[in-house]
């Protein structure tokens, strides 16, 4: 099955608001095609997009107009993982029906500390409703944020149950011996396993992983994708360490959803691409100056990312 | 403002589901009509009831089914606080509009180690948006589940700011020490404090707290409001012992909420209580017996809460 699967550098997109927090359409579409543009696929609604800070609703109304624009959705990994199986379903059912590759689904994170076998019934629930020989589900591991993790047991008997529905995870735990245990146990029998961080993309290829879904991937595309396709080349060590740099411009002073907007509202000249909902906080001033002059003594850029398809001047 | 405030004991009401895990409105009107009998408040949609495994637009249609059957919604407390402002926003302006005596609010939980101003904005944009008069917002600290808590120094700025919006909070933090700091700091204000466990009802009041939000209470509500009423009298010492040893029985060896749910299918002759939601699981039925057994030993009773009303025989 793995070969008909999406590989490669998926981003998950971070989210335009208007100045009054709503969403905001136009900007979106004008981001995600210029990301397709870049040979990345779109892991729309990840952490990085603040997706649990919208309503499943918005989240709705955002796909569909990925879908009027026509972009492609055979290219995307839309988040669909809500603390509620109704919504889970919902935004797995609209993910499938729009032709999407395959849905990246958090378990449940407001409760802690429950059994796997609770875990368990969960996925179970959501794949027996939506009963649909398309869907592909990408397991979302980040115990940083949703607490709640996966366990390579919980993967085990899943995929025994569901060997078709159950596609692959993301592991964004942050610890490299982590993804490599999955993907040690797991990638041999076709089970696509895609790194956090592009910081591990290289090690991650190496094992047979499928890709990387990276925050950084989304104001970085095209480097990225380069390496996920040149990882066997003289040159990749170097990509490898390029990438991590950028990276850690991004991660290391700043809170790096606000930094990555940022990055985009500078380099676009479009201010409005700096907001965020509560509970994040845009960078201050001082910090977004900063942020810039590290971007650029590091050389850092970014094409026209579709800022003329909405009337942004330079 | 305080006197004209919700004090006493409030429910969070569990929440009963059909075989199919749909939500069951008639035995939920029931039991609640139930508790407002036992002259307890509503509060439901909190952690006990399974909140965060139910869609915003299930929330909503729980509330109007208790509208549409005449309760008594100036004894209610519906929890409205999620991830995003849009749905928090949503659910509270129709517990205003339904009359609701306040709401219960959960921070943004999704992102962990937000900062304060975050937390701040999150609030101030919901009571903004509202602009009602009649809102009364308590803040829900639940460290242990929701992880991101409600600090003092988060309370007094929202209070600076909107000190008829703020009308107090539910302390969840299951240690004293904390609950009494939050009363030494702010009960004297006119600041409402509920606590999150029976346990520490009498020792509440005497500290000028408002009364508690407790699970328990949700089968146990005559004996609970029995003390909040009578906690200045020489029986209350011994009633509180008798409220604890109780609740000792559904949290020392079970999972509380479904253990909860047993107690009131059992009592009630009506197996379908015992249903939860994943990631929620079940009693084993070994476990039930135990718990039944237990429960019978200390002499617990629960009266007809109502499933003569929706036709469960006993």
């Amino acid at each position: 099955m793995q070969h008909d699967r999406i590989r490669g550098v998926l981003c998950p997109v971070t989210t335009p608001f208007r100045s009054d927090l709503s969403i905001d359409p136009p900007r979106f579409v004008a981001y995600c095609r210029w990301l397709l543009s870049q040979q990345c696929g779109l892991a729309v609604f990840g952490t990085t997009s603040e997706a649990n800070s919208l309503s499943a609703c918005e989240r709705s109304m955002m796909l569909d107009s990925l879908v009027s624009a026509g972009l492609d959705t055979s290219r995307m990994m839309p988040g669909t993982g809500c603390c509620s199986i109704s919504d889970t379903v919902k935004l797995t059912e609209q993910a499938i029906k729009s032709g999407c590759a395959g849905v990246l689904m958090l378990p449940p994170f407001y409760y802690k500390d429950v059994s796997e076998e609770g875990l368990y019934r969960y996925f179970s629930e959501v794949i027996q409703r939506i009963g649909d020989s398309r869907l592909r589900v990408y397991l979302y591991h980040i115990p940083p944020v949703a607490i709640v993790g996966i366990t390579p047991s919980l993967i085990e008997r899943l995929l025994k149950q569901y060997p078709i529905a159950i596609a692959g995870m993301k592991d964004s735990s942050g610890v490299w011996e982590t993804t490599k245990m999955y993907l040690e146990e797991f990638a041999k029998s076709g089970f696509d396993v895609f790194v956090g961080r592009e910081t591990f993309l290289l090690d991650t290829m190496r094992l047979g992983g499928a890709g990387t879904i990276s925050a950084t991937a989304t104001v970085n595309p095209s480097p990225t994708y380069k390496l996920f396709m040149e990882w066997e080349s003289t040159e990749a060590e170097a990509q490898q360490e390029k990438l991590n740099a950028t990276r850690d411009i991004f991660n290391k002073n700043y809170s790096a959803i606000p930094a990555l907007k940022q990055a985009i509202a500078l380099y676009g000249n479009d201010a409005a691409w700096a907001k965020v909902r509560p509970p994040l906080v845009e960078l201050t001033p001082a910090q977004a100056e900063s942020l810039a002059s590290e971007l650029k003594k590091a050389g850092f850029e970014m094409p026209d990312w579709g800022r003329t398809e909405i009337g942004v001047e330079i």
